[in-house]
């Protein structure tokens, strides 16, 4: 009596008879094709560490771009389709500066995370905002940041729900590296022991060798609320501590 | 003669041959798999218990928003999509606000949600209103109050249905915690006891073992009409005393 | 060479070879699936009584709405999909008072169920009108009145079409409920033995035992051409009499 | 090599490898589902006469409308979905009164018929006019007037065509009606023979009895150009006579 | 490999994989259900004749409007679905009266095949022109008129080509008329001689027995470049001297 | 697992697994169908001509236009849907005049083509353009002219591609055309040399006999760079000669 | 349970259950037809070579454009729908106009590419940009240019995804040609030993024998920062020397 689940598929925004919403579903396995990103939170500050696939030697991996700064206080990190990312990070920016320049202060890391997530659900709106698209965006982000609250680390979905994290995984290898924080992880980690662990959960789930130049990295730290983004000189100190 | 169901369920839109709505009833189901809720209208005022499903020990749990003020006298759980209630939230609390502004009093419990219910059902009219969405929204929602006549409790599910309840249960535990807020429910209960109960219905439906992390709770008192969110130790107090 | 009623079933607004349009006839069926509602014109007003379905001890029947006041004068009880009748009834208000304000005269029974009538025939003129819709509306209505020419009761199905019935049933119950009131109707019935009949024949088609919190009941009388809906002592009180 | 018909029908406005519009034919099979209605042409002037279908006693007969007037001069008879007709009865008498007041004459019957084409026709231009619909109409219409030449006889079909007719049947007994007329009809018939001959081709082909309660019946007359619609007395002196 | 026909007919506007538009070879097909019509052109002037299907003895003939008078100097007879004819006819007067109005002469028969077939290839652009339709027109015309550069005798098809004719039959006996007049043209015809040639070959291929009541006949002439529509008693002496 | 190229032809604009746009390839078969149509390419100017397919003898072949002049300059001979092409030849002259008045100077081959192929690679760009179409155009267009460097010929696909050629076939008999060319073509040819050669190539790929009135043909001269279109009488000339 | 891959195909953007976008991936695949394109980055700056497809001795090489100018110090090769390239180019020059007016700056490689990666990006938005396609862009983009921070080569892809190379091949042969460039690469290469590399890459990948008309070839100089494309005899030259 009941449809198999591919009569469901078509529609972008339709309910199956079980009452979920598979165009979302499938973005969200988008994501499991992605490289691999962590974000650990600890009180010095929060620190973000991305796999890059440079699939040829002749690639300028610094081209490849998986963090970026979204203001000076608060580094994103993707996993997915990056091309959708960037209206996203767009968005997250023009927001940050709205908020600087309006009220003369640095947005919180969770408005920015929100304001994202509403232009996510908006997807199936087809008219209104400037911003919006036709299907789910098929990438996850990792929002990192300090602000007048402290350190915050926050995970958006293609779904449009966010949620605040100690450590975060995403991406292909986030199965194992997500059950390998939970393993590592202890509220007074300092960010350097957070950088260290970081590389060493990615080690272990990349395909290929890390070096410094197939992963980046950054920190946001709680001392003077800046983003840092890891020379390829710094990733190699990190590599060689561990 | 007759199709199977199945040919009807594409358009969000249209009968089936026996009259039925499909899409608001797969809709429903997204609530059934949601996580429960539950509220009780006393005389001393209405309390809100919702269960919160925290899958990770890095998650902090204080993000998982499944209660919200709507205004100072209206709380609002949620339970199915809760991406979806982000929308029917925001026309709450814009309404409460227009209220008070333009007649300077509060807007009464029933008013809220029939306005939130009037946004439910534009979800076909594809034009004319700017919250309005292609499908029918996933969120069923428990609307608390107290106004001028009252303690209220209001239930509005996908269809833009809104029935008020002394007592009332939602989410994928609704079927048990209905039964049981019917075999304990009296008219005399002190807030106290129904946040008693509200607890300990939740702890017979939930998974996970029940404590002051995975729960959200509030009430809003009759007598200073006011939206109280309980605190991680208050809501300890409540589980010691059950 | 002819195809099955089946293939005609999607397009909301497509004729089937032999000239039917089935949305329209199933939109028709949704009212079969609604609460029986029972109206009876006497020369000493009209009387509309509705079986209201309260299916958990812990709701509040009175938030079960199915009999509304359009006018100081004319009533509406409705059966089908309830969500629905809100925007034909706001339409049906709207009307009632513009003609009040615009001529000083009350508006006849008759016009405001055309005015109903043109809005539920607009739902396939997907852009004009404010308040169209995408399908035929599931509801039926019963307007009970009294205007200039007496007392009047028509009925209002999806289809558009109104006929002015001495005595009409409508919802799930209405065949043999219709069967019934052919059998006591006469001319010169009072209010009150109309009142007792009405009762008498919701009796017979509910599934549930017939009391004064599950029917809703309400008088137009001819003579002070006024709406009464009927206080659960006043129901009781007819109950008795039966 | 060839579709079967059936592939054609979904469209609304495409045509089949023969060349045909289906929705267009479907629609005239919506009409031999209609009550009958019959006119008749004399010198002296037009007659109609309808069916009407009251399928309870409990209906009130007149409030089932199948003869309306267009304008003083102009009656139209109907057979079909009556719900579909109202646009086009509006239109008819909003280019006849407009035509009225602009030229200061009556408007001539055919340019009323024409009028009601167009609109008939518009069916598939979705956007241009208010009046406009998504699939052809599903009624049949005989204007019946007399005008500066004379009286005159139009019948419009949904596809827009409109034929003058000395004598014409629409609805479900049409085929025996006509076969009937084209036997007893001669040119030179009092306007009092036509309306017998009218009532008793209707009896034929009526599975109901005759009677005055089930017929409508008016005149437009040769002499004085006005729209007579009969009492209950005058049809049953016709019926007598007969 | 290759696609059955059947799979291209849907789309209105879509090739097949040999480069076919079947929706307008459909269109096509249309008119050779349609009635009869030839047009002959001499150097006294051109002639149109036009079979009528007079259905049945109670239609008034002169309501059924094969031929019509586009300007003085121009006349159009028709085939196929007659109704679709109207938007054409309509743009062909405009455009006369326009040029006329704007150029102080009458426009040229060429020009104004030419402007209706801008027209009939409108059809594909949905948004553009207030007379453009949602499928090719299912009517071929024939334009016969007199200007500046002598008679003129055009041919429009659904596709929106046209080609100018000595002598051109269009509509259910096309081929076989065709051929006739392949037989009798000659170049230094009378008129009097093309108007009888036209009757008899539409006798040859009409199923209904030609007289004055089912045939429809003009001229425009060489010399006054002037309509003239046939009275019946013309067309009955034209028949007589067959 | 891949699909047959059927499931990718419905969608105009629809890539297939193997990247192909099958609309277009469809539309380039049109062409295939079209009469044929040489251009060539000399010193002294640019020849084309054209075959006409003249069904009847009762047609008129100069209404069959196959070449025609878009400015003084540049000639445009096409094979396909003929009228199609109206909307593209419309779109040269537009620009080849705008191009004049505004500075001065005739606009060059090149820029006429690329002016037309942007037209004909916006139809699925629905909205912008007032010419643009829902499908693509199907039919080919030689552009031959003579500007500031010389004499060019240019072939522009339904695609929008354009190539300039020394010497190109198009339509039904293109393949074996070409291969004519490719042996006859040197690059000093005079115009005379190259309308015999075009003339017999298309005598050896046409069904009919070629003659005076079932061929078309221009020069664009380089000495004066001037259109001129073949009388009757130069055609016939040419034969001749051959 | 899963679907087969055919189901996810026609949404121009629908994921698929692995959270795949095919339309994407086929236009990708309508590269891997294009003829094949390879640039090549040097300190002393960067060079492309493409081939062109001359299928016929009497096209005109010179008219098939594989390598456009963007601006003085940016050249772009493209394989693919070159059709599609247009408004990418367009795009792309606009930009760098735009930038070098308002800034008196030349806009960097990098930016040109971002700006027509945002209009590759843009195709499912249907409506906000005048650029927007229905589709995926069916072409791959090299964008080689000398700018403040010294030569740079970007890769422009379908999905709008884009990566700066040391050496880059696209297009029919670029598996063959990549692994080549991976070889011989280094970094010291000068821009004359990098035309010869591509040339003789270029000729192992054609099928055609390569010589000075069928393949296009130019350079962006470090030290002047100027595009130069080269002549006939220029390639020659390269020719000899390898």
């Amino acid at each position: 009596m009941f449809l198999t689940r591919s009569e469901y598929d078509h529609g972008v925004n339709t309910f199956s008879p079980e009452g979920r919403l598979f165009q979302v579903e499938y973005a969200i396995e988008a994501i499991k094709l992605g490289s691999t990103a962590i974000g650990i939170k600890t009180p010095e500050g929060v620190v973000l560490a991305v796999e890059k696939r440079v699939t040829s030697s002749l690639i300028i991996p610094s081209t490849i771009e998986k963090i970026v700064e979204v203001d000076s206080h608060i580094a994103c990190a993707m996993s997915g389709l990056i091309a959708d990312s960037k209206t996203l990070i767009d968005k997250a920016r023009v927001e940050a500066q709205n908020h600087w320049f309006n009220y003369d202060e640095k947005m919180s890391v969770e408005s920015v995370t929100q304001a994202v997530s509403d232009l996510a659900l908006a997807f199936s709106d087809q008219e209104d905002e400037v911003y919006a698209m036709s299907r789910p965006f098929g990438v996850a982000l990792l929002f990192a940041g300090v602000d007048e609250t402290g350190p915050h680390l926050y995970h958006l979905e293609p779904s449009g729900t966010y949620i605040e994290y100690e450590a975060k995984a995403i991406g292909s290898g986030s199965e194992g590296a997500q059950q390998n924080l939970q393993d590592i992880y202890h509220k007074n980690m300092t960010i350097k022991e957070a950088s260290k662990h970081a590389l060493s959960i990615l080690k272990q789930v990349m395909e290929e060798k890390l070096n410094a130049t197939n992963i980046e990295m950054c920190t946001v730290s709680a001392r003077d609320k800046t983003f840092h983004l890891f020379t390829k000189e710094e990733i190699e100190d990190v590599i060689k501590e561990m």
